[in-house]
């Protein structure tokens, strides 16, 4: 059975690839070029999806209306906030508005038409930057959406939205991923996209903690 | 208060948009490039637009897994489907996967960004090709992921979806909007791009039967 698995390039959708993958599914990636200020994610996403030998799609899009550290030149990324912090400061700059439901839109279309069952999404709502588009009840809604508003759903089928993560803490991801041989070395977190990660900004601080709690070091920082 | 406005060029967008004025919203137009087979409608969405005097975004993706006589050049498009075959046929070939899922979340991330509290769709479930995401059980999910997933959601506020042409048939779709000045000379509903409209798709014939239950000439084929 297919099942469309939303990949960044990060930690968590490359945890939830080979979770799919070890789930019997067949993967197809789909990765986005949104504006990212950099493309490395993009890239690593790429080696991910190469590495585990599963084909990939890329869309690209542009929001004119930006509204987000992660893609306005203008905007400051937040940093050297603890997760503390960031449990509760509210929705934070690096918001990109409705990007989910978006990047879910897409992966619900891909589906509708490939005829797979099954969109997968790393998603997480324990460890994480404080989105509303990660919630487990926003998730449901999505799923009824996808119920109704599909091909696949309209005669009978079901596009399944699956978040294998949300309720996991990073350093359980972590586990999960190490277990399963995902290929860590091949993500990248940090929203610079410089040569080494930050190890300053929220997505860096979040993901050192999910190495910190797992007690594995991160083969992203080796050498 | 500001609303973004879905518009496609076609019949039930412009009045649409008219109704939004009327409803003293102050309309944000949003307009798609998806790789129809022609660029007409987006030309004439741009002009309902520019005679009604206010703002529009244009946002350009494709598709790469097709699935569309819309946008799939080797798919034919169905012609002289009478309406009552076009109710009992099932999803057409026209159908775009998951189209509207993916315009809507546009539109609430313009909305979220931009402050608008309403994102309005002419999506009609009476007179309509049989699209699984133009009928209200599927607008009500979204408007609920809408809630769950925004960041005006998260933080108290509501993106209201309103789909005021939803229970209307075409007849009453083209009275409205012609009693609201409309510019329905300047719309397109042919799925095919040529000089006239080809009057045999079942966007055309949907549009004819309007006119007709209306008692008004179209006034896109005038001369």
């Amino acid at each position: 059975m297919k099942a469309i698995v939303l990949l960044s390039g990060g930690l968590d959708s490359a945890t939830a690839l080979y979770w799919t993958m070890r789930k019997g599914f067949r993967p197809l990636c789909l990765i986005f070029d949104y504006g990212q200020k950099h493309v490395k994610e993009i890239r690593c996403a790429e080696s991910v999806a190469k590495k585990a030998g599963v084909p990939r799609e890329i869309v690209g899009f542009r929001l004119p209306w930006g509204g987000s550290s992660l893609t306005d030149p203008g905007m400051k990324l937040p940093r050297d906030r603890s997760p503390e912090r960031m449990a509760g400061g509210g929705i934070p700059s690096t918001y990109v508005p409705a990007r989910n439901t978006i990047f879910l839109s897409f992966a619900l279309s891909y589906a509708d038409a490939a005829g797979a069952r099954a969109v997968v999404i790393g998603a997480n709502a324990v460890d994480y930057s404080g989105y509303p588009d990660c919630r487990p009840a926003y998730l449901r809604a999505v799923q009824k959406a996808a119920s109704l508003g599909t091909r696949t759903g309209a005669e009978g089928g079901k596009i399944r939205i699956l978040a294998p993560l949300v309720r996991m803490t990073k350093g359980d991801i972590v586990r999960l991923g190490t277990r399963l041989g995902a290929p860590y070395a091949l993500t990248w977190s940090c929203y610079r996209g410089g040569a080494k990660p930050c190890r300053r900004c929220d997505s860096c601080l979040i993901r050192e903690k999910g190495f910190r709690e797992a007690g594995i070091p991160d083969p992203a920082l080796a050498g």
